[in-house]
């Protein structure tokens, strides 16, 4: 249920109405608003009507009964588009994201290296996993927090903000140490303590849409970290799992005209991971832009043939400055700038 | 294998290793280039390696295995893009071409009404099924030859060509009296026998891609057309069924850069089916065009609420208006004209 | 709606019935059965309430509407289990049925002396295909005519009744003067004129589940043949594209119990295009078999590193016998005979 | 790589032979059999040519390569089928294990209740989530300690062992104080960080095959555990997604007898999950049993319709008796006892 306050209501009429709703059993999410204060109950679907009792509570305007599965989520609850600050970026607004680096952060030069082509090139955030989740036990499994002081001294020298992965609940803490952004991978979109642990860091989150989930499973796992207190979630579509073979994954871009339909969240997209090869990158970039996504994740690799993971799936550097130029017109149209 | 004649070549030269290459048991396609004919050895795999003997035939330059498992259809074997003629028009070309029409052609007025809204917006062919594949036999099968009748009247007044569905051997010959585009649904991409009859017509095919079709698989189904004789086929994504829910089917963008790489045929997108949600398709038809898609087919209705089939997904007149001035700096971005 | 008359209800009353029905502008569907008969009303959905004041008409008992999108096929109509005839065998009945042969018929010996393994072997229906639905237009497409004929003389010398498929509705009537049951293979599961055509034909069909088609949709099309009048089709699991990559298929036995909830129709098991893979046929059937399938559908060559097609997925004679050997203790499990 | 001992190998020469292995940077697994010894040497395939010159070492019979991404879990390395025992019993083996219980523990009543009633019915352990994954943080998320307090209140009434989730690192001790066997849900057989935790510790793991998983990927998850050190991994289908509607889960019985020849570890089915309907449970626990499973996972609630979670998918306790009287047969005939 969402709770509308009229627009001159007090905020001891707020308080009032907060009060009564956690006296119903339920949670209470207020977002304050420019104009006036919207108040979500969360909790058990059963027995719900009884807010309905609130309707005549001084100044609530109206009591509305939110149908989607997911609450914090939707917009439903909220109208405004979120944009999630980094630093001075603002992800989900004008601006245009570009996010790119290695898949894994491998030693110094070839992040170093990366880090100050991106940043050139016109990426503001640099990806690189240090904690990699990998299929095979016997694979690389990355540089754990020394590739977090590497990725450290890519932004001090370069000022790009850090979006790296995070696998475990026990290693949020350290990872949120060096992060600007908290990665998720698609293989634990549905690991929920991670989710609840999330839900109580003071820094943004990036979710990645898992191999074969929905969207209505996609922002059930962001409403994990919502309604944990963290409002700061960025959706990424990734790609899933289909029937073709030619390509590692179907990159879904329906999903983002759809999310912005269903969320207020920011949505960016991961061409590389969604197509897995190379060759497709640039133009589901451009395609990516022209669906109206808020940013783009991108593999980038100085030499991608020795690369330890994802060499089929990353750019080299100049075909990286090459995608930036040729999306900029594209950003442009949409009305964004890069 | 592709055998490569020299630049100066003789037709007598070519002649010969045409027939040297019948009589070592393979059927032969040449193709006619502006600087030289290259020459298609099409059959079975094994033995090919007595072609390579052609090699010190005179005339000859070189001889190639093409590796994949369709051949007429690839780009190892034709290099340049083909076009396919529709009247003036020529798809795969500078011009992108974009084709509108209801799901169903309903009766007169509803065809002429949209015929009219559709020209008058800048679409240069009308698509309306008369012979509807229906997963129900309870549910609207179309007008069959009346809707043809009703598809003519409407090309008549407007100068649209027609591209209509036909859905069994048996129905080709009529269907292509009146279709300046034969179209072969989704789930007709593998009926073979429909295939190899549409390879002896001298009209343009567009083949959709199956549910659950792989690029591979469509494009072996074109080379089903292709081998027959009929070189005019234009290949379109229309979607795949995959876990998501919201949509109807998950269109697969990365299939028109992949296909244009794989193939020298022309490519289009349907948005209304790829995706199922009205208002999805003006996004995913901006997408399709930065992907690289040489066309589009959307549904339009004047009257969604009330038609026979597909509702959910036809534009209004009006929409479909505002999509095609909202295509045009994209179509323009990528170098081509509306 | 289904009419439901009562115990004692008189052929005019019937008839009357019948009548109004057709009147209203449905098709009718008398279905007699021993204690009462019960006549389907089917056409379109829109308007069908009116078909409730045949609740007061003399000899009418009740009028129930079936909320199934199939009719005829389901279960709501028709509550006994639909036993097929082919000569003196009942297919959906105590028997427990074995159909086998090669994929492909490839010439006599290879079939004699396949049909003469599996008669031995206790098998009472011979498969093998004359026309053959091929990815590639460069594979081997089948003898046609002359493999019907070979398959005939089996017939003759064997005793085996023939089940072969049709791909093209103008060879339906050849291939029905061969074959005592015309196969619709799962690439033209959605073929709607094949389906028509078949409808009209005095021969039981044998219709498998196309590769990513709901059990919603295979008995939509089920509900084509026998809304044309002809009403023994049985239906064949023979597998669905997943993400899985170790089998070609994945087998859903679960479409067995569900079908026999769901149909009156009988239902069997292909576990050789299901799974693919000669090892996994043995323990597939015996699933199948307690799964409750009416009988299987099993890939048999006598030498099948030489077979022209699926040779992979097929069982060397003496691997047949010994698979009949293993299944008839769970057949006998499920009160049935071999 | 493989190293096999000689029939009368010194554990001198086998630690020699160890010895030698880690000085070239792999990982040692010895496997002592009744008759000789086996060595796995594990870790980066590049290079591992190098450990072909072990062949000359005394006591070496043969160096053998393992070709399949997985090596501890594949029966290349093993041959002999592994049971996981449980305080008596050993899954596996001859013994048919039927583990049932409800989705998740709800009170004191509900567990005793129905523990009482799987007993008596024949099953062996207990099942019953404590820690539950639940794709709305608004779904009752199991009563965690509480909950596995009351499991083992159960255990000491009825004798059954106990197998319980969990889902996450940190909760690893906790549970295995608790719990017989350690329970690896769906959406976790992809979160290595506790794959990697369940691999140290002294307790059998049951690993569910995810959502959208190959069994490479599901035995390559196996690996991670075995890797680090714990040889006790019980393996589970239990459905995977697909385009079938009517079912939760596309239930892939064929993995059963796929995994025995793939691995020598023991492979229990889930038909609860498998299939999300409950008249579906026993045909498809017949059919596992006959597919050549080790063992069944039944959800089991002494009143479904008031069940926390899982509800349409919960056997009442007189259909799980009926369930376990119809499967007897069915394992005897499969030479195993229930």
């Amino acid at each position: 249920m969402v709770i509308v306050m009229e627009k001159g209501a007090t905020q001891a009429q707020i308080d009032h109405v907060c009060d009564r709703i956690r006296e119903m059993g339920y949670d209470v999410h207020p977002i304050v608003g420019v104009e006036r204060t919207v108040i979500g109950a969360i909790g058990d679907e059963r027995g719900k009507a009884k807010l309905q009792a609130l309707r005549s509570t001084p100044g609530v305007e109206n009591v509305i009964p939110i149908l989607k599965p997911f609450k914090l989520a939707s917009r439903e609850l909220v109208q405004r588009r979120t944009t999630v600050r980094v630093g001075e970026l603002e992800i989900g607004n004008q601006q245009f994201v570009v996010m790119a680096g290695p898949c894994s952060v491998e030693n110094r030069p070839q992040i170093m290296t990366t880090a100050r082509a991106v940043k050139r090139a016109g990426a503001v955030i640099l990806r690189g996993g240090a904690f990699k989740p990998r299929t095979s036990p016997y694979s690389f499994q990355g540089l754990e927090e020394e590739g977090l002081k590497l990725l450290q001294e890519a932004k001090e020298e370069t000022g790009l903000a850090i979006v790296t992965e995070v696998m475990a609940p026990h290693d949020v803490e350290l990872v949120a140490r060096y992060a600007d952004i908290l990665q998720v991978g698609a293989r634990n979109m549905q690991n929920f303590s991670l989710l609840k642990q999330l839900g109580q860091v003071p820094k943004p989150v990036l979710l990645k849409r898992g191999l074969a989930n929905t969207l209505e499973e996609l922002l059930l796992s962001a409403e994990y970290i919502l309604s944990q207190g963290n409002p700061q979630v960025i959706l990424c579509e990734r790609g899933i799992r289909t029937i073709e073979r030619y390509t590692r994954n179907t990159l879904d871009l329906s999903a983002v005209p759809l999310l912005r339909e269903l969320t207020h969240l920011p949505v960016v997209v991961d061409p590389s991971h969604g197509t897995g090869v190379r060759s497709l990158i640039l133009p589901m970039a451009k395609a990516a832009v022209a669906a109206g996504a808020d940013g783009l994740l991108i593999e980038v690799h100085p030499n991608p043939e020795e690369a330890f993971s994802d060499g089929d799936q990353s750019l080299l550097l100049e075909q990286f400055e090459q995608l930036m130029r040729v999306i900029r017109p594209y950003v442009e149209l949409e009305g964004r700038q890069l």
